[in-house]
C-alpha cells in the first residue's frame, strides 16, 4: 500500500514540529511537504535540530501533491491557507480554532476578525474523538480541539452525560509555556516565566467558548457556564486542570469512579487513575490522566486531568484523527509512552 | 539600647534559614543561639553556605540568656520545645501549626496526634497582623499563620467583611516546593518535580481548617466552607492562589478593588495591584500582592493572590510579628524588595 | 519469529524504567520480567504511571524463562546479580561499571569494593558500537559505558584515531540530575539544585578511568590523561561536555570537521553537527550531537558533546547493544526523534 | 548629611532594575532619577512590579540635579550618554563594556563599532575593588566589569600574582539566562532554554580580552591567553566558572587555598570555600565564592567559582564602587545574604 502524501502547513512552530516529530515515525503515511513563512527555502533541521533525521526543505506553500493537510499556523491565517484544499476535498485537520466554533459570531466576537470562510464551519467536525469518533471518521475537516479545552472537555464530558452535576463550573488550568508558541516575546523570556506561576486571561480567554459548546451539547439542562482560569506554570509542556463542579446528588466517590471508567472504557488514549497525576507523566505520550475526586464536605466533585498540551493538546490528538479519517487504527503512531523523568 | 537577643529552634529547615537570613540583618536584634537536632555542633555556615556571613554553632538546645523565641519545628515538637519558655513568659512565635487551631479536637483529628499543652492554646494569637494586629502587640505566643492560608485569608477576608459573597468558597493554591521542606523524599528529588504540575491533598489537607476559623470569624453568615486543592509547581518558592467565591449581589469590578484598597490602605505589606500578579514578584520579599476580578458571567469574585511561603508565608510574617510584640516599627528588618527575576 | 524474552533487572531506577520505555516498542522483543528490591509485588505502573500501558508485576527476581538480561542494579550488585545468568551463557548487558574497567585494581581502587566476579571481565566487552561494532556482535556480556564516558569518548576519538591531539585533555561536563539517580537524599531535593548549577567529584570521579582507558586504547603516544570535573545542571535529562585538548599541528577548521565526518559516516546515532549543540535537542532520543572547534589563537581543538544521559548514555545504549547481539538492525526500537520542546 | 542623588540611565533591563532594588534599602544615597528609553512615562512599577516600594516615573533622560550616574545602556549607547556627565566631572559607573579594554582597537575589533570617546578611556578605571581598589577610590569613571570577567579575573587572580601557573588558562563558565539581558528574542524563549544546556561564543566572545587585559597585568610572563567558553544553563541568575591552569610547580592544595586566602584576607565580598560552591548559594548576593582544587594527577589547578551574574557580576559590584568613590564603607547597602534555597 502506498503512503499517504502528507503536508504540513507552517511546520516552524511547536505545533508544527511536534507533528513532524510524530508522523517521522509513523509507518503509514509521508510527509512530503512542509511549509514555514519566513523560513522558506531553509532546512528544517537548521530550524529545527532536532529533526535531523527528518530532514527535508521547507516550501513557501504546499503544492497539489499531498493527500492530506495539517495547518498548524494562527487562527484566520489558517482558515485562508486551508480555504483551496477544502475546495478540491483533500482532507485537512485545522489545528487552529478557526473551525471549532459552530456559531460563527461566537468566533469573531472571542477572535475580533472577520472568519475568512465561515461556509466550511458547518461540515466541520470538532475532533475529539471520545466525543465524535463516528463523525470525524466521515469528515474532510477537522477541527482540532484547543489544548486547555481538550482537558477541561474530557475531564467533565461524563458529569455531565451523567448529569451529576450543575451547569456551572470552573476550570482553573495549570499550562507549561509551549501554549504559548515559539515567539520572541519578552512575556515569555525564560528569566520572567523561570520559577514563577500566574494567572492570565482573567477577563476572559478563546477557549471558553469551545468548552462551553462542547459540555453544553452534553448537558441536559441547557448552557454550561465555565468560569476558566487559565495559568502559566514554569514548565514547558503539559496542562494540568483542576475542575470544580456541584454535585446534584450524594453520588459516592466510588460511583463516580466507575461512571468516569465505564465512559473512557474503550478509548486507547485516556486513563481514569487513582491518583492525583502529574503533567510529567504525559511527557510526549497522547493520554490524557484523569482523576475524580467526590469532596463530600462541600458536596463537589473535584476532577484533576493531565495531558502534555503538545501531544494530545494538539499534534497527537491531530495523528489520532488523521488515522480515523484514514480508516487507520487509532493508535498508529501515537504508541509511544511519556518520557520520564 | 541593648538587642534583643533571639534564639531560633531548629534553624535547619527551610523557615529556620530564612529566619537567620531575616534576622542578620534586622538591627534591633541579634541572633544569641541557634539549635538544630542532628547539625547540632555544626557551625551554620557548613549547613547553609549562603549564611556564611551570619556564622555560629548549632546548639542542641536553647539556654535561658534568650529574650525572644522562634520555633521552627514541625508541629507537636515545637509546642513541646515551646512549652518551657511559655511558661516562663518569654515571647515566642511558633512558626508550626500548634496554636493556630482554637479548638483542639480540630487540631488533633488533622494533625493526629494528641496536643503536648492545650492549656497555652487560648492564649495564643494568630499572627496575621492584618486582621489581629493590637492582640498581636499585646501577645506571648504568636501561632505563625501556614503559608498556604496567609494568602487564602488575605485573599477572601475584605469580601467576608463587606459581606459580598456566600460561604462557600474555593482556594486552588500552586506552591513552590520549599513549603514541603528540606527533606530526603524520592518524591521531591528534583527529577520527579521538575517541569512538572500535580495537584495533592485531594482528600483534605491540614491548612483548610485555619482558613476556615479565620473566615467564618469574619463572616456573618456562620461557617465558611473551604475547597482548598493545594498544588505543586516546578519553582521554589512562592503560592499562586486562585480564590473562587460567589457574589452575593451586583457589586462590579470598581466597588471591589476600592473595597479591597479601603481595606488594606495602611498595611505595610499588602498590595492590591491591577493586574494578576506573578509570584517571582514577591521572591524574598515579605510583600503579599492581590488582584480583584468581577466576573459578571458567572457572578464570581475571582482573587488572585501572591506572595513568597518562606516570607510573608513563614519567617517574614515572623519577624513582622516580632517587630509587633517588641513595640518596634512594623517593617523593621523587611524593607527589601523582591529579587527578579 | 518469536519474540526474544527479555528480563531487567531493577526497574525502579531511572536506567530501569527507560529501558521499560523503550522495550515497549520495539517490535523484536518482549519484557518478560522486571525486578525492582523493595517494591517486588507491586505493579510497575504503580511505580512508574507513565508506563501504565507496558504494565506487569514486579518480581523479587529474574528467573530462567528469560532469553536476555538488562541489569540496571548499582555496581556489585549489579555483577552479582547477573553471575547467574552469565555462568548459564545467556547475553547480558550491564548498565553498571562492574564490567567496565579491564584492570581489576582500578575498578577496586575507584569503586572502593572488591569486585565479585572479575572472571568474567576478561569476556566483558566495553558496549560502545562506535568504537566495538564487531566485538559487541560477538559478545555474550555487554558493559553498558558510562554516561559522561560515552560523551567524553566520542567527542575525543576520532582526535586520537587521527593522531592530532596531545595525551592530556580536559573534560568539563554538565550533567543533568536523572543521572545521579532515584534517591531520596536532601542534596537532590528541587529546591537545593533547581536554578543553581554547582560542581563535585574535583577530587577524582569514577567515570574517569573509563575514559582514560578507551582513548588511550586509541592514542599511538600512551596513556591519555583525562582531567575530568563533572558538573551538576538544573535539568533532569541530558549531558554538554566541553573538551579541550591541544593539537599536535596547525590542522584547520574544516579538515577537523572532515575528518570527524568521516570518523562517524555510517553511524546511526553520531551527528557532526555545524552549530553547538543544546542537550534539549536529544531528549529521549539516542543520538549524540558532536561539534568541533579548532581554536587557532591557543592551538586548542574544542569539541562539544550533547546527549541524553538515559538513552544514549544508559538504556538506548543498551537496547543498541542488545540489537547487535542479536543480529537485529542496530537502530530498531530506537528511531525516535528528540522531543523539542 | 545629605543623600547622593543618584541617576540610573535606561533602568528597564535587569542591571538596571537591579540597581534600584540594591540603591533602594541604601541608606546614603537616594535614586533621583531613573531613565528609559520606550519606557518613558511610565511609572518604574509598571515595568517591574516588583520594585512598587520604589516607584517613580522613568524620564527620557537625565538633567543635571544628579550627583551620580549609573548607565546600564548598551555599549557605545552608554558611552554616548555618559559623555556629557563625564564632560562636567560628574562621577559615573558605566555598566556597559565601553571603558573596559585599555586598547580601543581591542575594543573596536571586538565590539565591530566605533567608540564614541575614546578620550576618556585612559582616566576610566576597571572597577575590580579586589585588584585596583586605590584607583577605583579616586576615580571619577568607572568600568565595571564583566560578568563572567568578575569571575574568572577573581578566579586566577591570586595564581598569577603568586606566579604558580603557566600563562595559558581555561575558563569553562556556565551563566543563567539573566546575563543575555530582558530581551524579546526566541533564543531566549523559556521553552528553548529550559532543561537544556549548550556552549555559545566558541569563535570568541567579547568578554575575553577584559580577562587576558586583567590577568596579564597580574602576569611576570607577559600576555596570558584565556581559552573562554561561555555556555548558558537552565536557570536564572548565576555563574558558575570553572578554570583550569597549568602549575608551574609542585604547590600543594593547602599551600594553594592558603595563597588565596591570604590574597583575598581583607576582601568584603570573596570567600575562599572548602568545597565546591553552588550559584544558589550567591543569589541576590554580592559575594563570590572561591573553591581552589591542586589536582596533582595532572598537575593542573581547578578553581571554581561562583556568583550572582546581575550582583558582583554587575549592579552589586556597581554600588560597591560608588561606596568607595563617595568615601563610604564599601559594604554599604549591601549586605544583604543571599535569598537561599
Amino acid at each position: 500500500m502506498s503512503k499517504t502524501r502528507v503536508g504540513i502547513i507552517n511546520v516552524t512552530g511547536y505545533a508544527g514540529s511536534e507533528l513532524a516529530r510524530i508522523l517521522h515515525r509513523h509507518p503509514d503515511v509521508e510527509i512530503a511537504q512542509v511549509t514555514g513563512r519566513s523560513a522558506a527555502g531553509k532546512q528544517l533541521s537548521e530550524v529545527f535540530p532536532h529533526l535531523l533525521d527528518a530532514d527535508m526543505e521547507i516550501s513557501p506553500s504546499l503544492d497539489d501533491s499531498v493527500d492530506f493537510v495539517f495547518s498548524a499556523l494562527p487562527h484566520a491565517a489558517s482558515a485562508e491557507a486551508l480555504s483551496p484544499f477544502i475546495e478540491e476535498d483533500v482532507r485537512c485537520v485545522d489545528i487552529s480554532a478557526d473551525f471549532r466554533l459552530k456559531d460563527v459570531n461566537v468566533f469573531e466576537t472571542w477572535y475580533k476578525t472577520a472568519h475568512p470562510c465561515p461556509e466550511y464551519i458547518e461540515n466541520a467536525v470538532y475532533g475529539l474523538p471520545e466525543l465524535h469518533r463516528e463523525d470525524v471518521k466521515r469528515s474532510r475537516l477537522i477541527a482540532n480541539p484547543g489544548c486547555y479545552p481538550t482537558g477541561t472537555i474530557l475531564g467533565l464530558a461524563p458529569a455531565f452525560d451523567a448529569d451529576i452535576v450543575e451547569t456551572d463550573v470552573i476550570s482553573d488550568s495549570k499550562s507549561g509555556v509551549s501554549g504559548a508558541g515559539r515567539k520572541g516575546d519578552v512575556l515569555y523570556n525564560f528569566n520572567e516565566i523561570n520559577d514563577s506561576m500566574s494567572a492570565y486571561g482573567l477577563s476572559g480567554h478563546r477557549h471558553m467558548p469551545e468548552m462551553s459548546q462542547e459540555l453544553s451539547n452534553l448537558s441536559r439542562h441547557g448552557e454550561v457556564k465555565v468560569t476558566f482560569v487559565p495559568h502559566l506554570a514554569p514548565m514547558t509542556r503539559g496542562i494540568l486542570g483542576t475542575h470544580y463542579a456541584t454535585l446534584t446528588n450524594g453520588i459516592s466517590q466510588q460511583e463516580t469512579t466507575d461512571l468516569y471508567r465505564e465512559f473512557y472504557a474503550d478509548e486507547p488514549f485516556v486513563r481514569v487513575v487513582g491518583s492525583a497525576p502529574s503533567t510529567k507523566e504525559t511527557w510526549g505520550s497522547n493520554h490524557i490522566l484523569i482523576n475524580v475526586n467526590v469532596d463530600a464536605y462541600s458536596g463537589r466533585l473535584i476532577v484533576v486531568t493531565a495531558l502534555d498540551n503538545l501531544v494530545k493538546g494538539a499534534a497527537g490528538a491531530g495523528v489520532q484523527n488523521m488515522n480515523l479519517m484514514l480508516g487507520l487504527p487509532e493508535a498508529t503512531g501515537l504508541e509511544g509512552l511519556a518520557i520520564y523523568p
